[in-house]
């Protein structure tokens, strides 16, 4: 295994033990189900180049400027110094201003699950995998695509909860439709905290449904409220109205998170040739600058709150304008994002997407593509890793079965390959010799039943035995996993009095009315 | 663009300059078509386990040797000093004698096609693509799974030609078994020389079918022996009947391309907990010990010949002993089998394996995994990167199709990306501003019909169209293109005298009775 500092980290080494001494880079040892990467991420662009786009980025911010729709956030970043506007909402940033928000941020830290055994690190080398995330259909193969709805929700948490390769809630897996917004994040965490025990997200849809996510997750893991703030326990995925433009929800989010030090992922959705230039390298310049942005107006409202760089641009069909995923274009900018993120000394967020209506090879093939750039990239948050489809329009029963298969194969292949004297196997080979087999070695009988890593989906039969099968796809094996893990499913335990509590702060906020539906 | 050597290469500086000194690491600019490598391969172990697996290779070699089935093979090398015992066909190799043939081999050379625009680099961060190769079935959606014949392997060269995503042949995509042995070949290299203008390999079944094959390309290059001699154009894979083991028509196809100076591919198939330990670290020193005994073999044979290092070590399913790739395991192998190529200074063979029975989400999940091993692990030579299905047992036509989709994305992922002020964009940022759209923007209208890469297959259409379309799948797509790629097939033109002795050659040897069938 080569354990070398990435290039770009050597020439940053003051700047980033300064930030290890703040509490970055420490935690507790990753559990045991969490991969690390063993090898560096992948430098795609030169240091100049990066240096390029962090600079055109600054250009950006200076020149042009953001747009905050959000009183309190313009008048807190005016006074933390940025130049705005009074005739609009534009916000320009000077770069020594941006700069002096770098390094705030940990360059990781420990995501905790109501379980402490799900806790997770983000950062470093450390890799999280998370669910689909706020797909409006739901599909299963005999029901079909229907719009996202509780019943559904409630068995993609049972679901997810069941595979150990997915980490983290990045959100509702679909969205449950079916219930009235103003309680609909009540319910949805509520079944997301007593269906699961792992880490969970919270949308930024204004101030009250963001205090209401803290507050049970704050009774989940039956913490005061110091602790919780000593502990991230929850974070939220900010996306920018791209180009340039952060909403008022979203800003009510970002600030009210990071002022009780929970986790802001902050994502811009820069689709070159849409919402960004149709170059990559523009695009992820407009990604970066709007990064900086939300990294600023984070650390003003809590200097050293975690944030979580993210990356998400990707490419359109310029016949169509659809968005796709898993492209060419998609894997570079993944990887390129990553080394924006380290540039930054931020964890960074990629994803498993991919732009396919059905469960076919090229759904697999665009999600391999993602996972490729985003694992060589060294993500460390991995967003919709399970169960995504249709550029997230779709949350896919089966596609979540397959997708956690996927990622268990990432996880295996990640695992350092141990070269000792006993792998070595000259005895194995001495006991062989030339034309020999080696199913009867004794060094094959030890070891066999653990050697090599067995996928749910696959299918490895020959061409007659599986024809006599039925000739089952990938699609039926993924089909027939989702029902059994669901007949099967038992709900982790969690404490009786917190249970209590949760649904109690539950019942008091429905009767309050819930959140407002105004956003 | 990170243009740093690969850290292994650092030390050994002075035997490379020495080897490009002899010829190797130059030739012509690589062809318009073919990817570079735009990272340095990833090292997946540390340089002290490197070479514990090279230590342990040479071991093998000394103690254990390797059986060769041809006795001017043995002879040759108890010439050149190895340990041959008279009792047995065991050959022994002392550290020394095989280090001494290390380094003798060119680090990159050309592999000419008939048409000097399909010439190939191979070597250094060169890579080629190559066919399905050697199946014993094919399949086609409509005409479902047959023994390979005559008329599927035409169509196959047709439908491979007409993808410039597939550079190279690395045998018969489908074995013509309705063509009797003894003509098969010069059937067989006759309709790949006419129906297709780039490289081509020849199986080593023994000596008569290399030497027609190499009088076959000679003639079809329209050159004398000699320059067909300084120019290699053909190459045979050589597979060691592992463990330890090289039987005799090999030997034979080794030891005859390798005096003519043409390119011996040497791969050891070594499936760990099969023909191999089933420990990794195992199984690939014994890969490596299989190779190092080709390389010796081949540079006794002519110092200096083109010798490319081949991976493909696998797992097998514990449970059932069917072969499986695509595999967590798989993807590492592929990843230290480059360093191990690299270890010796030679260039790198990999595949694009699966074991799928269908075109599923399994059949393209495995051969991207497949892909991003080969690819990270820095391969110059991809065996079967487009048709493989069923551990190689099927040549799928539309996997073909799907296959050269993916390879001519991984070709686009390759492109370094252009990081300079016309890409960086800020102009159509300043234009469109916060809030806006890019669709309209001067800097997109002047690059959308180029911007992004085309894929054949995905469909990107939204799920109501698609529908609307009949639900299409990607196996639906690729049937589409074979379909059309055959209705349109227009031979690439040989000069007539060419084609006029070719012919005569074939007629001539059939005359002859072909090549014996006692191998």
């Amino acid at each position: 295994m080569t354990a070398d500092s990435p290039p770009q980290d050597r020439g940053r080494g003051r700047r980033r033990r300064a930030a290890a001494e703040r509490g970055g880079g420490v935690g507790p040892a990753q559990p045991p189900g969490q991969p690390l990467l063993p090898f560096p991420p992948l430098d795609l662009i030169s240091r100049d180049e990066l240096e390029s786009i962090h600079s055109a980025a600054l250009d950006v911010l200076k020149e042009i400027g953001v747009d905050f729709l959000h009183d309190e956030a313009r008048a807190m970043l005016k006074s933390a110094g940025a130049d705005v506007d009074p005739a609009s909402r534009r916000v320009r940033f000077d770069p020594g201003l941006v700069e002096a928000h770098i390094g705030l941020a940990l360059k990781a830290f420990t995501l905790h699950a109501r379980n402490p055994a799900r806790d997770l690190m983000i950062g470093g080398r450390h890799i999280a995998f998370g669910s689909v995330a706020s797909a409006p259909n739901s599909y299963d193969r005999a029901g079909g695509r229907r719009p996202g709805n509780a019943h559904d929700y409630r068995n993609f948490i049972r679901l997810g909860q069941s595979f150990d390769s997915i980490h983290f809630w990045g959100g509702y897996p679909v969205e449950p439709t079916d219930i009235h917004p103003s309680v609909r994040h009540l319910d949805a965490l509520f079944a997301m905290l007593t269906l699961s025990d792992k880490p969970i997200h919270a949308y930024s849809l204004g101030r009250e449904r963001i205090l209401d996510a803290i507050e049970m997750v704050r009774i989940a893991r039956g913490l005061d409220d110091e602790t919780l703030e000593r502990e991230p326990s929850l974070f939220t995925v900010i996306n920018s109205s791209s180009p340039l433009r952060l909403d008022t929800p979203m800003l009510e989010g970002m600030i009210q998170m990071a002022r009780r030090n929970q986790v802001v992922v902050m994502t811009p959705f820069t689709l070159a040739g849409a919402m960004a230039p149709v170059t990559l390298a523009g695009a992820l310049a407009q990604q970066h600058a709007e990064a900086l942005a939300g990294l600023v107006m984070t650390e003003v409202a809590r200097p050293g709150a975690p944030f979580v760089y993210g990356g998400f641009t990707s490419n359109v069909d310029m016949k169509s304008g659809a968005p796709a995923f898993g492209t060419p274009e998609y894997m570079k900018t993944a990887i390129v994002g990553g080394q924006l993120a380290r540039r930054l000394g931020l964890p960074y967020r990629s994803s498993n997407a991919n732009a396919a209506n059905s469960l076919d090879a090229q759904a697999a093939y665009e999600s391999v593509f993602s996972l490729w750039g985003a694992i060589m990239g060294g993500v460390n948050l991995l967003m919709h890793g399970a169960g995504w489809m249709e550029g997230g329009l779709q949350a896919s029963f089966e596609k979540m079965a397959l997708d956690a298969d996927l990622l268990a194969m990432v996880a295996e292949f990640l695992k350092p390959m141990r070269v000792d004297e006993s792998e070595l196997a000259l005895e194995a080979m001495r006991e062989v010799g030339p034309g020999g087999h080696f199913f009867g070695a004794a060094h094959t009988q030890a070891r066999y039943r653990t050697a090599f890593f067995s996928p749910m989906i696959s299918d490895w039969r020959n061409y007659e035995t599986w024809r006599e099968a039925g000739s089952p796809t990938a699609l039926d094996a993924a089909e027939r996993i989702v029902v059994g893990r669901l007949r099967d499913f038992v709900a982790p335990e969690l404490e009786p009095e917190r249970l209590e509590a949760l649904g109690a702060f539950v019942a008091r906020r429905k009767a309050e009315g819930g959140a407002p539906t105004d956003f």
